[in-house]
């Protein structure tokens, strides 16, 4: 059996790799190639690949080596490997979003966030698995397949969606991170099961042309990385601003998520979060525990996603296709899509105005502080074979009980990782931040991740 | 019978006021008054007003007189007396939005158009009447009574709607100018069949709060003036912004909208249309006939406007309240709201996503020109009576022909007056222009309004 090469970003991240790229200690080709040797002998066990493209990766890889010896610097992602989710256009890449129903015309050609890091000089490795049209949090795809979570290979547990491929090919360390979209969560639950920092961002703020339209209501797009300052590093190159810095413990000031947030949590995550909950506050960082009137009521998420969601994806795919589609489809995904075949105009309609006026009661709600934190998740990743029964199904479809507030209030977030309060699987802290302060949401994590330190990635053996 | 006041804004407009306000030659309290006699003497034949308040436009008036003799100068609308559509919400006014409906609450409290124009001194004579929920074109309202055309009150013609008593009013000199509101040619139809220039607003760019939400993603507001000039006046006072002064012909390009603009005209239309066209581009302007692929297709107003608005009415009614009330309402306000009942949530999501592909298409198409001319309305105004059998049902439905694919394009407008060019009833030139362009197109119309002239106002004798 070959060696397996060691992930190439695990020690320093995208910053390290910069710096010895520079220096010539490193190039695009060999992480490249470390990456491409890894998805080899990897993702047969993880399945985090819906395709790879080796050759136009490893042209890319060498062409960005030639350019920067040439003389010209790319900055920060120059030669930097990554993965796209299987719910965006990539030129000349297959785009199932997830499916066996034909949709890739839906979904359009290569839109302006992965053209953004093309023109930085990253190296796109391939299409990450996604759950069946992003309609999903736990991971499974039973049309396209899941992406087991690289932290547990033993018990096949879920990563988490729907950007299920591009968490646990971060986490596998065969890419240096990859994009993925949160309609619900599909950002920061993977994130916060695989163990890595996900970045929802503000609506609107990076386009979402050339992405499968899910919702567009509340689609948002974003990276899932190694660390904070690795997603600072991708930010600021998409939005060609300063890289937001970290800031300053003192001050902080963070409203707790109390009630709703903290209900049936797994004890891992009850532990790993107050012990971070005490790390901050012994940092510095000033925490105010919420009553649940300070907020609007997060259970509107019941009443509001339903309609929504379901309305828009059966707008974007055509009731048509959906219904002649529907048999191949996932089970979970089919059931979700189907709702909207019921909602009535006015009652969609309701929907999008509540949603309006919910943004604006947490605009008002959050603005006392820097932001909200809560669990990103109450479970760790539960075993694909948990879910199989009702009372495991139920548990799963609380995996964006925490995350969808969020969405539902507008916001920016972030899901940063704390296991290393003591679980052995992955835990996820989430910090919502006001639309529109997303580099502030970054800076806060650089400063938790400062004080809470970072897990290492999980320690994996090939198949071959 | 005692003597009805001149028409105090007839001869000079708003600014000829203002200047002989400052010079002392007349009061605020002498126009308001005025006014208010007229109303007295003319409103019971016309019956524009749904609820008149002399005392506080007196009070109102007078208080305007002594801050400005006391050294304070709002600025050119300080002391001129208006009309409110009563779909506005006003501090201390009933609010019936047209309707037996109980609705006030839905309207909300006052908002911010008419607080910026009481901020600028101007004095509010009382609220107008409007077809019902402003969900109509010929001004009609079997609920609360329609005003009628003050070109001819022998006859008994509509003003056009739904902002059907602002336009009678201003036509018949009761008030300076009035508000409006236009969600598929609801200011530039009675504009155009009461010989007043309409201005249609931008979507967004005055907020529509204090305004009954027929449709939140058509609703714009805007003010029914005697002319190009006097709501330039009033659209700067409401921008904070100068007052767009009149553009060369020479330098303006217009696309002239034919083919389905142009059917079934009226004698009276195509005649002043023809003429008001060879006047323009005898002074210079440049008219482009425009082909119908050009564009997008003016019919889809068939497709997409019946969804949009059906369905946002009844969000904003609520479905109970609607069927509870339904039979009180104007019929054809009735039925057209209905259409909402049966619309899916999906196909309003489609209609929604067709109508934002629609302004993106409208904006590229209308990039070569200053803007697209067409008439505003098929049609002179029409009697009545006419309106009643099938045919003229049918013709009454054919009065926001020509209007709501400015809506649908997401566009502002204007409609001018032309009837000068050869018609005893008023005839509208419509001009549209880009999203945004509000102050181009009121340029254009004082460019326009210089060319062609200014009708004289109608002669109305009193009911005493």
């Amino acid at each position: 059996m070959a060696r397996i090469p060691d992930d190439p970003f695990e020690a320093g991240g995208i910053a390290a790799f910069a710096e010895d790229l520079r220096a010539g200690r490193t190039s695009s080709e060999a992480v490249t190639l470390a990456c491409l040797e890894r998805i080899d002998a990897l993702d047969g066990k993880i399945g985090a690949f819906q395709h790879v493209a080796p050759e136009t990766a490893l042209q890319t890889a060498q062409a960005m080596d030639g350019l920067l010896r040439a003389g010209t610097d790319l900055g920060p992602l120059m030669g930097v490997p990554f993965g796209v989710k299987d719910i965006y256009a990539v030129d000349g890449m297959p785009t199932t979003n997830g499916s066996l129903i034909e949709s890739a015309e839906i979904t359009g050609s290569e839109g302006t966030y992965v053209q953004r890091l093309k023109k930085a000089g990253a190296v796109i490795l391939g299409k990450t698995k996604t759950v069946e049209f992003a309609l999903g949090a736990t991971g499974q795809n039973e049309a396209r397949g899941t992406p087991w979570n690289p932290w547990d290979l033993e018990t096949q547990r879920i990563p988490g969606g729907s950007s299920s491929g591009s968490a646990a090919a971060t986490a596998a360390g065969m890419c240096a991170f990859a994009l993925g979209s949160d309609t619900g969560g599909s950002i920061r639950i993977p994130a916060a099961l695989c163990g890595l920092f996900g970045l929802k961002t503000s609506i609107g703020l990076i386009p979402t042309d050339g992405v499968f339209p899910l919702s567009p209501t509340l689609d948002t797009v974003g990276p899932l990385c190694r660390s904070a300052t690795d997603a600072a590093i991708v930010h600021a190159v998409t939005m060609e601003t300063p890289v937001p810095d970290t800031v300053s413990p003192g001050s902080l000031r963070l409203g707790l998520l109390r009630d709703f947030f903290f209900e049936d949590l797994d004890p891992e995550v009850e532990k790993c979060m107050d012990l971070a909950l005490r790390a901050l506050s012994e940092a510095g960082v000033t925490i105010v525990e919420l009553n649940s009137g300070d907020l609007p009521d997060p259970k509107e998420r019941e009443t509001i996603f339903p309609p929504i969601v379901g309305t828009e994806i059966l707008a974007s795919l055509g009731v048509d296709r959906f219904m002649a589609g529907r048999g191949g489809m996932d089970s979970v995904t089919a059931a979700r899509a189907s709702v909207g075949l019921d909602v009535s105009g006015v009652d969609y309609a309701l929907a999008l105005r509540r949603h309006e006026t919910l943004k604006r009661l947490a605009d008002e709600a959050v603005k006392p502080f820097d932001g909200l934190i809560s669990p990103a998740t109450p479970m760790v990743a539960l075993p694909a074979e948990s879910l199989k029964d009702k009372e495991g199904g139920a548990r799963g479809m609380a995996a964006s009980r925490n995350t969808q507030p969020g969405n539902l209030w507008g916001m920016c977030g972030i899901s940063v990782p704390i296991q290393q309060f003591g679980s052995d699987l992955p835990v996820g802290l989430q910090v919502l931040c006001r639309r529109g302060m997303d580099a502030h949401a970054l800076s806060i994590g650089r400063a938790i991740e400062e004080i809470v330190g970072r897990p290492r990635m999980p320690r994996i053996s090939g198949t071959g």
